[in-house]
């Protein structure tokens, strides 16, 4: 794949790349999806390349779609990385004799690329990782806990988190990322595994009930052993009616 | 200079280009520094190429310096634009035949360009604004006045103040855009202007004061018929620490 695309490269935008920071919410974890490189111990954000006939935005859907088959989903380009430095000429050399390229012929790639980040929120019941070879290890992986990445992508992925702790405070979460119906303390969880923090159980439950995109619903989660909480679930047009407008938290 | 890029293309990153969104308030107008195309009716952002041996955000900061003189500004990458349509190929061939470069030479430029886009924030009165020769024209024009812009500028342009607005909800604002000492009416405005509405006073002195940043001097405004307002000025350690970690709106 990799080898197609450095042998045919007048198809791609040159010096330009998509690198992917896809989120997903599971055992009280905030996980990212990772690529074991095959030829290194390193780790990965998924990523591509950008045909010269397809727009950015198009591109990335394409990877976030071939790597986790799930479509619609949030997507939002956050910051484009461009330090002269962020190429490895040594990484990119490796790829070359991995492939089998002579550098004559790979001198695309080992040229400085720049790369547009993109966050995206995944169901993560819904999401099965693909790989694109048999060589290829994709894998959930709890954000605390992430092994040594290539190039800048550990100062990429903390960028995103970063950016998605920021957009906490303008735009609702959780569609995403929660199951269809859920419970405050769920809800609540959501939030503190994002923002790393403890947060005052009443303050959360005023805040989100004043943002008006909760339903509370005449169920009860069952399967619980104490006094069993409330489900609720999403709005879904307040919930994209917020999206577009912003939380109302404004001059 | 555009000739000499784009005849010494090889020294440049290929497809890849910075657009600067520069802001500055004056008059109770939030103005943008604009640049008449020579050979065309229609205005542009002032723009660059990226050297192949310079970060990308060291090449903004290049093309600020060289339009405003001003150093050490505020400078913010807000979003990158890469749709395939976006480059007009009549407007690239207008460009080369006004350079009187031939269209196989001037193949680099036609090709489709991915631009980064940056805002500023700059002081009004300390930005002398430079244009590169002597066709051009560089002129600040109120951001509600703004003429027919090529390509897709005036959709960075419209970006670049909505993540302005939504700034205004994350970090303290009026560093780079007022004087050094400034009335109370003075800043609100300046927000009023950049949010295109009216603020309540009381509401907006709380949420100021709230902040922490602001000092208030033992001088009143001079020259003034009515009765003299307080003048302020910014506590740029306290300013710098908000910037930093963010307005405490949050969870």
């Amino acid at each position: 794949m990799l080898k197609d695309i450095i042998e045919n490269n007048q198809n791609y935008q040159p010096g330009l790349s998509i690198d992917c920071v896809i989120f997903g919410f599971h055992d009280n974890q905030l996980k990212v999806l990772l690529i074991k490189i095959p030829h290194s111990n390193k780790w990965s954000l998924p990523g591509g390349f950008i045909p010269i006939d397809q727009d950015i935005d198009t591109a990335a859907v394409t990877v976030l779609n071939e790597r986790t088959g799930v479509e619609g989903i949030f997507l939002r380009q956050f910051a484009t990385f461009g330090k002269i430095k962020r190429n490895d000429q040594h990484f990119s050399k490796e790829v070359l004799e991995y492939l089998k390229i002579e550098e004559a012929k790979g001198k695309w790639l080992t040229q400085r690329f720049v790369t547009i980040g993109y966050y995206a929120l995944v169901d993560f019941l819904k999401t099965i990782p693909k790989s694109v070879n048999k060589e290829e290890v994709i894998e959930w992986i709890d954000h605390k806990e992430v092994p040594e990445l290539i190039l800048d992508h550990a100062a990429i992925l903390d960028k995103a988190l970063n950016t998605l702790r920021i957009e906490l405070n303008l735009m609702p979460i959780g569609y995403n990322l929660l199951p269809e119906k859920f419970t405050m303390p769920e809800l609540q969880k959501l939030y503190e595994t994002i923002l790393d923090k403890k947060l005052d159980r009443r303050n959360f439950l005023r805040k989100i009930n004043n943002i008006g995109i909760l339903n509370k619903l005449d169920e009860k989660k069952s399967n619980v052993a104490h006094k069993a909480p409330n489900l609720y679930n999403f709005d879904k047009d307040k919930y994209e009616e917020v999206l577009k407008n912003g939380l109302n938290q404004g001059w």
